[in-house]
């Protein structure tokens, strides 16, 4: 079975989209005055947006289960407040668990959370219990930097997230550690942004202590960890400047990478570094990249090609496309069985 | 001839941290009475300095020349204002001056700009013609955040940022697009801001044109170019779906990186997808890492070594540890003449 850990819902009907506009429209009018309102999208508009998109490439790639997610450019968490937020996350989050009721066997649900800048992220663990008990969801996209490019936020390894880590740890759901769209026009949200998220979220883990505190939070880092296996020896050394651990006893039992990585050479790398234990096999479709690359007449995002050029053991191989989804989101086989 | 692009004075004699220790206590002062003041460095001073750490580095590892600017991360832009900035950039460029020219055959001049955020970088033309016409240093290194971590100016491609492109142009001199000490608790500086500073700028160059405003503008992105050949597929994939064209053409005319990777495996890469004239063999010794790497018992920033390994025609050897570096530094001829 080939499980792809990360997957969003960038083609979700358009109606998802007025929704948005509406309530950032509502923005300007009195809190007091805001509701939550409804969104009319029906299951066969849903299977449609599926169908000839996600379902399409897992069918003509060859892959089983995507765990999927709400857009993650569109979570948007520096617009507006917590109440924004919240009824966002809220309808963003049942339209994935739509999904996953209507594909059972292809989707699983990872939540979107109603973070805010500048409010305690405490405030998340409703919609992430939510999720988790009432709709079997597995994990969750914890942005580290809710203002949208401008990281006025404490760093991950601050008390301030600790309660939702409690949380995590408790429901024992990883978090993919995964920034929204950039409203810094400095940064291009998936070429700029989400890598540099990426690289920043694990230089942070490196300084702190975080996995001393919760030995049973799980962590993916997506887009092959941004720019951490291409800067190893760097991560290595800084590590070692700090009197800290060797980075795989320091964090390599917590974090774990995807293969969001959208060339040969680049997944090359991160197999030679990074263990295959903390490897999991994803594609990030339909995504950040959407072309044929001319040098091989296939999809850039088409990672399973790539992998599967690797000359991996059985055992490696089996890891990267199930067997580290299986133990980092431990909820998936109440959703997908083992040998289904 | 082994030309090492990127080195930094951050072993210079403790007076200089005390006077900009003493700058910074000034600023509490009104801006009237601040006065550029003095530094007492004897040459001897420096000569120690210099000669126990990049000299000794340059002979233990057999490089010849280094490109040698102010640390990067003291530049510090976000400290004070514009004065402030002047009077501390004109110290350390003064101060690079002297190495260069008590060590005229080992060190040449790069400069610092006395760049603040906010105020249009058109104000640093002065210093970068004084040290360029005046210390025949031939380049700059050039701040894209001069926020420290908040990246609150325009994009490298703003017209903000024109004026001091057309001096460069003019100047024929190159700008290494480098990032100082991050204030932001979010970015580790070596490990979080460098890098990122370095993916954020290559990714604007994509989204604009300034190539073909400037064609005949050159910068250097360190840190063998952040996070960018790690994800050359992203960026190729990116580039064609804004229907940009094909990156070599786009931006290899007038962007290089340089060999700042610091384990083999990630060298292997960064020579694998960028053509071999846009590499510069650089170290930045003595700088973010300092130890010595357990797996292979060398320091880690001993570049060196990895580009030796690489299975390198004697044509492109020429090319990355010299020949480049004198196509993009043209000034460099002037002080360290071909075939010394």
């Amino acid at each position: 079975m080939i499980i792809d850990c990360h997957g969003h819902y960038t083609t979700a009907p358009k109606e998802i989209e007025a929704y948005r506009q509406k309530q950032i429209a509502e923005l300007k009018e009195s809190p007091g005055s805001r509701s939550k309102g409804t969104i009319s999208i029906s299951d066969d508009q849903i299977r449609e947006s599926i169908d000839k998109a996600q379902l399409k490439l897992q069918r003509e790639r060859g892959t089983d289960v995507t765990i999927f997610s709400p857009r993650a450019a569109g979570m948007g968490h520096h617009i507006g407040d917590a109440t924004t937020s919240l009824h966002w996350s809220q309808v963003c989050n049942d339209l994935i668990h739509r999904v996953c009721t209507l594909f059972p066997q292809n989707f699983v649900g990872v939540c979107q959370l109603p973070q805010t800048p500048g409010v305690p992220p405490a405030n998340c663990i409703p919609e992430l219990e939510r999720c988790v008990k009432e709709y079997g969801f597995i994990g969750c996209n914890l942005n580290p930097d809710p203002s949208g490019g401008y990281w006025k936020d404490p760093p991950l390894t601050d008390k301030w997230w600790y309660p939702i880590y409690e949380k995590l740890v408790e429901l024992d759901v990883p978090a993919m550690i995964h920034v929204s769209m950039s409203c810094n026009p400095n940064f291009h949200t998936t070429g700029g942004h989400y890598i540099n998220g990426d690289t920043t979220a694990f230089m942070q883990l490196i300084t702190g202590d975080l996995f001393k505190d919760f030995p049973g939070l799980k962590f993916i880092i997506p887009h092959g960890g941004g720019a951490v296996p291409y800067h190893w020896g760097r991560y290595r050394g800084i590590a070692q400047d700090l009197k800290k651990p060797l980075l795989k006893d320091h964090l390599l039992n917590n974090v774990f990478f995807d293969t969001c990585v959208y060339h040969q050479p680049g997944i090359d790398l991160l197999f030679k570094v990074i263990p295959a234990d903390n490897i999991l096999f994803a594609s990030e479709m339909v995504g950040a990249v959407r072309g044929i690359d001319p040098e091989t007449g296939n999809y850039y995002d088409d990672t399973k090609r790539y992998v599967e050029a690797l000359a991996l053991s059985p055992e490696n191989r089996q890891k990267v496309f199930e067997g580290n989804a299986r133990r980092v989101y431990s909820r998936l086989k109440n959703k997908i069985p083992a040998g289904r």
